[in-house]
């Protein structure tokens, strides 16, 4: 339903980059559950932009305001809602240009799905602004599935031509979250190199786009449905939802085109008294269902549409040729950014398939006996 | 809801692989649409194995038996429901392994979901055996989507190692159906490499997979929905929940990792009165909304996890480590196929999306006006 | 969604009255739940005409036919499907009276919405034919509450002018089946004059409608959901998916609009350990959640629209007034057959929302702790 | 899903009677709709209290804050979301019986679900408070049904014990709007019987109930969905959505009980060219599809749960029997209040059917062709 998703947990997300807020409504949430506000401002502050060269230089507070849902700390079990103002608007950055469209953005694409009726300011709904609402309702879904053991990470896989270590190589699978105002990756050291070219392309008016890996943990076996509610398709409708990403792959992903049976099958062993796969190249999932090894998918991220080089483009109002020569404020590189809100929505996707095996009650730690096939 | 999927038209998919039947319920359809079972049967006979050594001996006359929401070789408005009998199952072959979980495939999720109640018979709902009943739904939706000029069509892009020509060489965006027994493939001429490497494999006692890609054209801007229900999010929950399909890409895709933004931009321009964009990097989407352009996009299917290698894996019921042979009837490649059932429920999910914003009474031809934006 | 209902359970149904049959698809059942056909037969048993003037002369075998879902006896987790086929259609009655729009029936509004398209034998997918498949598919929810310790019992309240024995005043609160034939009375010495009347009033050339009491026991406070989920809501959207169905009421219905506030709340008291309430006015929901005390309601069905009885009416095709005299085969009371509708149908909206709670594994019995606040 | 509504255009409601705000999300309207502040502020102060002895003295501003979905007085197509603070609380008055379960009250049943997390302040998210949203919302959907010409209206057809004059004989089907604190009714003479019958009753510490009746003007023949998603069952769903609702009948409702088909069936007739019903006894509904005539019902409410006289009930804390003496600020007859909220529902469940069937771009008049069957 457009702007609400989830069988079991509904995530309805709304706004305009230029308008009053945006914002989100959890809904289907079981009551007592943590709701910690330093938890969630740390998401939203790995989710701001810093007006660095790496990011807009729209900087926001982004404060998280709980409408409804929440007391003490803790969820009702009502529809738990909140707003994050905007505060930071400059509409007349996009005053002089309202009438040509912005390749790469859905200028064109909401003008002839909303008739010209559409908030075009700053991008309105289509733009990255709203990611902000799905990182603090993912946030909260992250804190809740941390207390039964299930952990989600993204790292930057490649951004501007630099890879990070490849996942195998990782000391540790999980690592711990970079400090303020670093990437999250798995070789710390590979930041600098990173950081320099997205600085460069911005030098040049260009941008540069990049490839993200998420990585979670803990999910038990079983968890999934078939057909059409796949872990898989659940995790895949969610990136999509997110601005700027194109693409999204599963385990070896593309690379099985080039494999064969015997080397894209991952052998079940016995380990520890559990059944596990010695390799994971399904990415944890087997007939769209989890298998409990970690679930791992990788998502591409375009370059951001928003450049400051001359473009060719059309005015619509006019409906003819044109240039475009964008201003206002951009990221250089949004692939950071996207990473908190990749990690969030992919928390959002587990909790929802998780409370369609074991209802509302079921997101609560030990509320629910682990089965005989699960591996938790 | 885990087999039912859609906004505004519905499809509802079951069956087991050696139950007595599979089939589909698809409600939301418009009265007095074509159902013409011609049609139909020419795509059911284009998944069939033909047990010719691409693909599997198990061959099933597939005919689709109507029961319900069709009269006189139209639709009645109400639930068009049909099944497809299962006729030559063999549930001996799989006897023998029975306990052994096949790598690659969902025994153990299975298992580990349905706690030992499964039917695992040949793969029970995770046989690529329910893909028939989505064939011929989505077969439906194709042709009621040929009469308002919306065509979709897809090639094997790659298939065990061997290219097809790149969708902007070929001759026209949109070819003739091969003929019954053949690929589908921009440059016909490279059938025979693919085929011989795929019985190659085949012959060694393995598998091979392959991408897929697939063009819609006819789409009008302005389809598609913000945030969770993008153009992007509703294909991509389809494309994933066909066995065996690992990743799916849009446009330019895991290539944006790798361009600037001034490359991966579509500029537009006026031509012949419409507003298009001069590339179509973004495969036909912006903001998760149709442009108006070709939708495009590929998708990878895995090697066939059934191969007749010997695999290590465990018997789950007495949980210890063992070797696996498998026997039984497979395909040593399922690209082909999995083509049929890629473009049939790309079909379904323009449709739905179609429905979501022209009413149910939209989906007929002339029923609505174009609009000022839409350039059909 | 049109022929698709239900939040965590999804029921899907289809079929037509002179199609080749009826059938439904019931999705979200845990694996391992039993499917009894015994149980499911009993049930289609009590719902068949029988010819006997009080029900119409089609009399059907009512088989129930599993195409998917169930293996030995019990459901495999994914979608449960069946098919009831329709063996004793004769359209010649219809035929030539097909452009007369009938009173009280779907014709008009069938033609309205479909176009001409609808499948117009026999009331098509309108006619009471369809509640076939609802039995047979709320009969396996039936029999899984059962498991569980919840009850659904329906008797007819009202009928033809004579009331059954009070709630209040039976001996037991939930009486046993009534005998193959008879219909389900709290004081079953009423049941002669009851279908006296029935049969003089079909005499006549008429019909008579009825009240339907349903009463549920052992839903654990707490289930159900607040604002639009209610338990009145969700078997409300129920009951008048039931043909004839026209009005429904919880605990004290219609009669709160006479009472006081001190004499319509349920004063709370404690008894052997449980918080109970006295009286039961509200019908056993507050707030829209279950209160743990026996959900209450009933539900008014109108006389069978199909009389002998010459009417008025419009020949849809020349738009012309005239005179219609129906003839075929036709209930002259529907009221004992709706009460197995009603039944069933009011089953399957509580393992709704008893998943909705618990998930899919909470289905079972003896999965999920009873937890400190539900009586069960 | 719990919380959110409606297949084609989805209602989200949120907040608590104590918390910051209620609220709610609009999502699936067309763009470049009208909305009026000033009719929405019109139908908040009909649904305000007074505090003049008829309404709680709990008064509150009800300004209607958009966040998003609203330009320049129109909608943009994306989610409307707005909240009203809440300013006039003051849950000192339910700190002393915070532990005593209220008769009639969701008290119990929220404990139940929500094991004690939930907010019980002023009943939470179960209070009347939250009916303010829905009244916003609704009034956004009634004011784009006027501009299609579908008017909906209700009025109280009984309150403490005094009828209003039946609808047949009203001078208008329709009337006027009552002046603002006037009750709506057909017969605006028994407004003063009413107001005393219900200050005598406040008088004495008590409450009295009342029905509603609704009438839809202008809704075409064919909208509406056969079996589950019937303009009864979307309806009665929404009715039942509203505190303190306990039954819905259409057209003779329970009376049919006592009809023979003869008196129910309403005989087709041509007038004007249109086929319509010469009587309306099935109140616009055959088949569940709206037939073009006017659609009516009655919903009944029940007398206000808050009463001041003494009551027996238990205290959960301490799961003793004991005395409850309600303080606070509460109405002694919600029936004219909830006349507001059930029109406004109402309101929102045809844009929603009419949605299904006309697409979100038919919500626009004299956008669709009126078809051949349609009497608009």
């Amino acid at each position: 339903m457009k702007n609400t998703f989830g069988s079991a947990v509904g995530l309805t997300i709304f706004g305009e980059s230029h308008g009053a807020a945006v914002g989100a409504v959890l809904d289907g949430l079981a009551a007592g559950l943590p709701v910690e506000e330093a938890y969630i401002a740390e998401r939203m502050d790995r989710r701001r932009a810093r007006g660095d060269g790496l990011s807009t230089g729209r900087t926001e507070p982004d404060r998280v305001e709980f409408l409804s849902g929440v007391l003490d700390g803790h969820t009702t079990g009502t529809p738990l809602t909140f707003v994050i103002r905007n505060t930071n608007t400059r509409s007349g950055d996009y005053a002089r240009t309202a009438d040509l469209l912005r390749p790469g953005h859905a200028d064109y694409t909401a003008f002839a799905k909303y008739e010209g009726f559409q908030d075009a300011r700053g991008g309105g709904h289509f733009s990255g602004r709203i990611t902000a609402a799905a990182v603090a309702a993912g946030a909260v879904c992250e804190r809740i599935l941390a207390d039964r053991g299930i952990r989600v990470y993204t790292h930057i896989a490649r951004c501007a031509g630099i890879d990070d270590a490849p996942l195998s190589s990782a000391a540790g699978l999980v690592c711990a979250d970079p400090e303020p105002g670093h990437f999250a990756l798995l070789d710390p050291s590979r930041e600098a190199a990173m950081q320099q070219a997205i600085r460069a392309a911005g030098a040049e008016g260009d941008s540069v786009g990049g490839i993200l890996e998420t990585v979670i943990t803990g999910v038990p076996a079983g968890v999934g449905e078939p057909f059409f509610d796949s872990v898989e398709s659940e995790l895949a409708h969610l990136a999509f939802s997110i601005p700027a990403v194109k693409g999204i792959e599963f385990g070896a992903g593309f690379g099985f085109a080039d494999l064969r049976g015997s080397q894209a099958n991952d052998p079940f062993v016995m380990r520890g008294g559990d059944i596990v796969t010695a390799t994971n190249r399904n990415g944890g999932v087997n007939g769209g269902i989890a298998n409990g090894m970690p679930i791992v998918f990788r998502t591409v991220v375009k370059p951001t549409p928003s450049i400051y080089r001359e473009q060719d483009t059309v005015n619509f109002r006019t409906r003819t040729d044109t240039k475009l020569q964008i201003r206002g404020r951009h990221d250089p590189c949004i692939v950071a950014r996207a990473a908190v809100v990749q990690n969030t929505m992919a928390a959002f996707g587990i909790l929802d398939l998780l409370t369609v095996r074991y209802g509302t009650l079921g997101q609560k730690p030990g509320r629910k006996e682990p089965g005989t096939c699960q591996k938790g």
